[in-house]
């Protein structure tokens, strides 16, 4: 590999919403933006969330200078905990808060101590090998978020982290497009930008606009005020901690990840509120209920929240009643609709008002729309340029936006995972993919839940089991069983004249076979059963076996 | 129960969108008003519909005077193939599309001579015992929709149906907001109206709307055009024929319940095409790309329709290529997005552009907005409003803006399946509930599949199980296994030192328990390994130990 080469290395985030993660190498260097996870679809059987191959850093951990990270969502930071084991003395970059909120991450599996965290600052540069590293500010749904500017041998690269430009947030934490612009001025090799809204038009909603329909709810309400959120999305809540104060509310929080997040932005003075502001879930019974604020976890109906316990009158502190208002500001993630609108339903059957995106502009997106990706392309005026950040639609409709700003189209690339391409100072090369699959991790196990185990969970889960227990003698004579046993499949109870004769399709084939080797007794009743299943029940389940003899 | 009284009994429809069904009776007649199902979430593991309770009409079947279908979607029809085992020659009312379809339904499982079908006409009246029913036509997402006119002994009942207000539709089927206000001119005791759509602000879009955008895309489009919409949408369907014979084009049709109800509809006179308009899907090879159109089934992202195959490369006579438009002219049902942008995502990756809701304006509602139920509360001016076709909270609003438009707010009823309500000339009365809950079909089986055996679904499918098999002579000597077998819980191959472990931890139990009775053996060895997988993998299989004593 020759000294002025770039290679870079999609290992997740191209092709779906969520575990970013990109390798940047030269001969003798490698940098990693971002090591985020995803949560599964709903159908993934059993899966708790979903991360990159790791195998590609690992195998070359010697160069591995350091991970950079742009902010601190769980898609872009959410997997390191799975590659800090490999790990050793490995600096990490970001902003405090970013950093916090990793290291929080690996201290609960003790692996703190696998890196080092370097905490920068907005326009800082770190020389990371062969790479120059400048963090530069961007606005999104989360404090202290950065884009990179990145000095390599091939030329600069400018990552766009998640962004959208806000010119006057309320944070003051505005997408710095002077930098960006300096930072390209004498000409960018390559742009990658984050694809997520390039199906919307126009303008994203600035959080002032936000600020300005919560005003008119806090100025309308009657009765206390519920309020779920992200619970990283620490801008809004000095929005709601402001309205508090304007409208002589008290805000209490509950929810363990919200109340953690809370103490760290509090501590990093990201918000500012004080005791006359806000007080203990305890506290609330001794208020009028129009001077009560709550905080609270569920802004995606998850069923354990403090919301949707409290929607079900299961939350031993919060009864909802006539009169609250509660505001979910926040966007409903597709897989998560039925979930969050049967917590609505519920409250509104508690008879609160409930207020949420689809009825109110009471949540705006972190992700520049069409104008604002625009203005991006415009200001880096990149030689190249890859979508990342979206799904395949959303990375072919931004490398389409890219072309009517300029790009040349053969140089609007489009990526997917393990696809990896390298610069130069002359052109771009196409290397061999590389294996680049998702993991699925189910408790403490990694990888170990395959194709192979989710295709029976699947069954499992649709169509239960029947087990069938049978013991002969050396003589072939049935001396125990058959017993039938089932799990998912039907009510047994109301319907055990179909095990029944299931029993007796089993003793048929016994009788007829009384010597035959086991497995092929096993795969006859098995095919008997499921085909006597299936013509009664119309139904597949799994059907095992199990013949001993002794 | 005096003969003035008519008490109404909602079985399905009030509490979600879908399984509609009505129930209204006297002292001597019944009539219910649609029989609908309801897909269900895909967490119901492996059910496949569900469907209203039928017993409150089974024991009321003596005096059931007819069925009333309003239109022939899935959720007001697809139950009465469950009802119909129980009928004997019931008179069923609607339509003649609609009948087409319900019975269509019947034949498929034998049951078409429960019932005798008697077609109506817009404006037709029938008697059903003390029941006066006029059928009223209403625009809707299908054709020859109705909304009823019922005459009650306590007063006169108006039920919308699903509708919308379009006054100048393509196929002239427009809502008959005369006859809906000269049924009422004298007073109507009660409305019941369509909720669906309650959280829309002003009025839907109409079919012109939609055709203008779709003439657009015809006009512009140099490839083939491939078009997926639901399988009733006829009026959609016209336009899409329209629109190839104004631009040259032929269209072919493929997927099983398009290409049925396509036929119903054209011997019905609701489609009109020829034979320079049409062709076979074998024929296409024969025309250029800019004179061919499909239409295909496929517009929920279903695995195993058309688009889908084709979209996976999978359709053996469509293969999507460079130039292709595809356009997806329906809404995603919540439940479906993963699935529908899936397919999306591969459309785009073989070189097609999709066109769908999010990002151009080709699907419009059947579903009235907020504008259009103000005019037919206005229309109506009900002494009593129900809202109906909706979750709760959409039940909520709707009679909160019922409300608005002059309904005293007691006499607006937000009432849940089950709950009956009586109306007489001077008042209503809230009856006692009665038993409406959701029955899940699952194959042939029709309830067996209860809250015990979805919970073991649901383990089974989210961790898996492990089967333990051991066989004991009289003694107490272990002479077949331990045996340890799983299914969906790990990759075996991998990780067999697991299942090895988990060996020791039985022989252990075995050992130190020689004599104990199998079912304590039994639950020892279950907890004891429930243990060490929770402690070793962070999971919990569901155990199954199977001791045999010989």
């Amino acid at each position: 590999m020759s000294k002025s080469l770039v290679t870079l290395t999609p290992l997740g985030g191209l092709g779906e919403i969520g575990m970013n993660c990109l390798a940047l190498e030269t001969e003798t260097s490698m940098i990693l933006v971002d090591c985020g996870l995803m949560f599964p679809d709903v159908i993934l059987y059993g899966v708790d969330v979903v991360i990159p191959r790791m195998d590609f850093i690992i195998e070359r951990k010697h160069k591995l200078k350091g991970i950079v990270l742009t902010h601190g969502h769980e898609d872009h930071i959410g997997a390191l905990a799975w590659l800090a084991p490999y790990l050793a003395q490995t600096p990490l970059y970001g902003s405090e808060f970013t950093l916090r909120l990793a290291l929080k991450r690996l201290q609960e599996r003790a692996l703190e101590t696998r890196v080092v965290v370097h905490p920068v600052q907005g326009g800082e540069r770190v020389q990371l090998g062969d790479f120059g590293v400048t963090f530069i500010p961007v606005c999104h749904s989360i404090v202290e978020g950065f884009g990179l500017g990145i000095e390599t041998p091939a030329g600069r690269i400018v990552h766009t982290g998640d962004f959208k430009i806000d010119r006057n947030p309320l944070d003051g934490h505005a997408t710095d497009l002077e930098t960006f612009s300096q930072f390209s001025k004498d000409g960018a090799l390559l742009l990658l930008s984050d694809s997520t809204n390039v199906e919307r038009e126009g303008f994203s909603l600035t959080e002032r606009e936000i600020l300005e329909t919560l005003d008119g709810i806090f100025a309308q309400a009657q009765g206390r005020i519920l309020v779920t959120l992200f619970a990283t999305h620490i801008q809004r809540m000095q929005e709601i901690f402001g309205l508090a104060a304007k409208y002589h509310r008290r805000v209490a929080c509950t929810g363990r990840s919200l109340v953690t997040n809370i103490e760290i932005a509090r501590e990093l003075g990201h918000l500012r509120f004080g005791s006359h502001n806000s007080c203990e879930l305890e506290d609330l019974t001794r208020l009028h209920d129009d001077q009560v604020v709550i905080l609270l976890t569920g802004s995606q109906g998850e069923p354990l929240s403090a919301l949707s316990r409290a929607s079900r009158s299961e939350h031993s502190q919060i009864n909802i009643r006539q009169g609250d208002t509660v505001i979910m500001s926040s966007r409903f993630i597709p897989g998560n609709t039925r979930a969050i609108t049967r917590v609505i339903n519920d409250l509104y059957r508690q008879g609160a008002t409930v207020l949420y995106e689809r009825v109110q502009a009471i949540h705006a997106s972190g992700h520049a729309h069409q104008e604002e990706l625009k203005i991006m392309l415009k200001t880096i005026r990149p030689k190249f340029f890859i979508p990342i950040h979206g799904e395949y639609r959303h990375l072919h409709k931004h490398a389409e936006l890219a072309i009517t700003q300029g790009v040349a189209p053969e140089r609007a690339l489009i990526l997917e995972n393990g696809q990896p391409v390298t610069f130069s100072s002359t052109g771009i090369r196409f290397e061999d993919p590389v294996y680049a699959e998702s993991i699925l991790v189910d408790g403490k196990g990694v990888g170990d839940v395959g194709q192979s185990v989710l295709k029976e969970r699947q069954i499992l889960g649709g169509e239960g089991l029947v087990i069938v227990l049978l013991v002969q003698d050396e003589l072939g004579t049935i001396v125990f069983g058959p017993s039938v046993q089932s799990k998912g499949f039907i009510f047994e109870q109301h319907f055990d004249h179909v095990l029944e004769d299931a029993k007796c399709i089993i003793l048929d084939i016994m009788e007829s076979n009384p010597q035959t080797e086991v497995h092929k007794l096993e795969e006859r009743i098995r095919s008997a059963l499921r085909r006597f299943f299936r013509t009664v029940l119309d139904r597949d389940p799994i059907v095992i076996p199990l013949i001993a003899r002794v």
